[in-house]
């Protein structure tokens, strides 16, 4: 079957040389080999973080099982889950259903979450864990997330727990900096990766609280990785051929450099906010665009998303139609991981030609 | 770095045209790509377990993420742990782990968990959920399953769940024959495929039951994986490359006919018990060694375990030594998933000639 060049925010693209890395022959999770794999991936990943402070964790789940173990290990009284868009409410949902108490700060989709109202709502004292999507994947949105942490600053004992599964090595996110617990992601969106590994960091604060949380389970306990980490092994089998993946992909990030994969990143965004808003119109409020995905408003009579999704897949491109209840009235194009802003040119060309059709 | 031969039981070594479909370009998990890998690999599964009944679910996991789906899905009053080693007394800390009630019927390692005793247990009507581990990796156990799955009968109520980690794809388990209700296998083990992907079968009485325990989470939670199965997909994404190598591995596994493969691994089980037991001793019970993994009590005063991995590493081949208290007492040889009775016999023909010198 011919292969079909992913736009969509996860799975994106991956690398030939990632993809073959994947391919490796086994070797146990219980031996130097494994251990030396492990321990590089921990230093890339650090350097990424931009801070040798927190621990570093491999998660063999999708980025949910991260979301989930961010509730089992933080929330010991109440969360407040912001909501802006599907994974934020879905975030919602997951504490609920592992039977936390946790209210709900929701906003329009498209709009952000407002740093003064967190601050009001967590005067209240009720609350002693606050989860809070950066990058909302269905709406294309980036959250005030430095405005936020300054927030968080003022209130050290609720947990801070951020989900950077569509931002983290597309835009720098340093935890300390910005006084995150728990910073999850996945490794199928801005890293380039195939899906199935997530990457957890976590605070010396987080581990002292969640040592105190009971019914953390045993699966996403911190505590059972922290046991194994000073090893460099992790609690159980580990998803082994995509973690010597991402460690090649780590290598070839920062071989690029971290800076030029930050001005890269932005370079798309603004290539494909610019081109969005002389044909369409961005969805999201402004200075809350995405730098990873733009969701793009269809606000033109002479085009469906469905049309625009039909005749690029004909040249065997994948866009994405909108997300859920967006799915009619927005598209959207994820511009991370490997891509160029010359191949993100070619496909908005491709598009400007379905345009003059 | 010289490729070492994995004679471990888990990660096992893994065909080279397996180890390729890992490597797969990536696709959408929500499209029809994905959705016919889905329902093949179902299928074929469903060939695997012999039976069209029940539901078949792909957890992005190790499998003790699917253990502990087992106890958050299936135990809402008390749960009976039968331990055996190491594997099952986890099943047990599991258990706890999640806040559940659980009481131990353990045996001394080596020893099988027994009909009778089992019987006893349940009679008490305290339990409404029992965890069994059919092959228990640390001691190369197989427990009586049969026996006991007769036992279980009479307890229509007690929610059956069973541990295939390291025996399914490598002895016929028919979970609807053997009254089971959750059956759980990872696939680096007699699957032959990298590490990262939990199989399990559900019972249709399994899935009513849960519907009924409260705080089952999300991530493991078997109703999300019935809402998004209708459509041959997963509820979250799932490890893509894992499951389209899965995909050709059973394709692999057909061809070779399920009976062909029964009878190779009996082979290989019968091969290694003759030879161990002329060279050393069998460690477990007798007529509860596992065809897929034999663990072996070094009797010897001429060699030590450690001498013997030292001396097969030498030759690139590595061998298991005793899990936790048993290291240095016993060794493990797995002979599952692609191995043969030629590679088996060489692998001990070594061995001979490093106890002659």
């Amino acid at each position: 079957m011919t292969h079909k060049r992913l736009w969509i925010p996860g799975p994106v693209e991956v690398h030939p040389d990632v993809l073959q890395a994947c391919a490796v022959p086994m070797i146990t999770h219980r031996g130097k080999e494994y251990q030396k794999i492990h321990s590089g991936v921990k230093g890339k990943l650090r350097q990424l973080f931009g801070t040798e402070k927190g621990h570093v964790y491999l998660f063999t789940s999708s980025s949910t099982g991260a979301m989930e173990g961010a509730l089992r290990n933080l929330c010991g009284r109440r969360a407040l889950s912001c909501t802006c868009g599907n994974f934020s409410e879905r975030w919602h949902d997951i504490a609920l259903e592992n039977g936390k108490e946790a209210d709900r700060y929701g906003v329009e989709w498209g709009q952000p979450n407002r740093p003064e109202e967190i601050d009001r709502l967590l005067s209240t004292g009720k609350y002693d864990c606050l989860t809070l999507v950066s990058n909302e994947t269905s709406t294309g949105l980036f959250n005030p997330l430095r405005e936020i942490s300054d927030v968080m600053k003022k209130y050290p004992d609720v947990s801070f727990a951020v989900d950077a599964v569509s931002s983290l090595a597309g835009v720098p996110i340093n935890p300390v900096e910005l006084g995150i617990d728990y910073l999850l992601a996945g490794t199928q969106k801005a890293f380039g990766l195939p899906p199935g590994l997530a990457v957890v960091w976590a605070s010396d604060r987080a581990l002292e609280k969640s040592a105190k949380v009971p019914g953390r389970g045993h699966y996403f306990d911190l505590h059972q990785f922290r046991k194994m980490d000073e090893k460099n092994e992790t609690p159980e089998t580990p998803v082994i051929s995509l973690i010597h993946a991402l460690d090649v992909q780590m290598t070839r990030m920062l071989a690029e450099g971290l800076d030029n994969r930050w001005k890269r990143h932005r370079e798309m965004a603004t290539t494909c906010q610019e081109w969005a808003n002389s044909r369409f119109k961005m969805f999201p409020a402004a200075g809350c665009w995405s730098t990873t995905v733009s969701c793009i408003e269809n606000t033109r009579k002479d085009v469906t998303v469905k049309q625009l999704y039909e005749k690029l897949l004909e040249r065997n491109a994948v866009i994405s139609e909108g997300y859920g209840k967006l799915k009619e009235r927005t598209f959207r194009i994820a511009h991370m991981a490997d891509t160029t802003v010359a191949e993100l040119r070619e496909l908005l060309g491709w598009i400007d030609e379905i345009l003059k059709k």
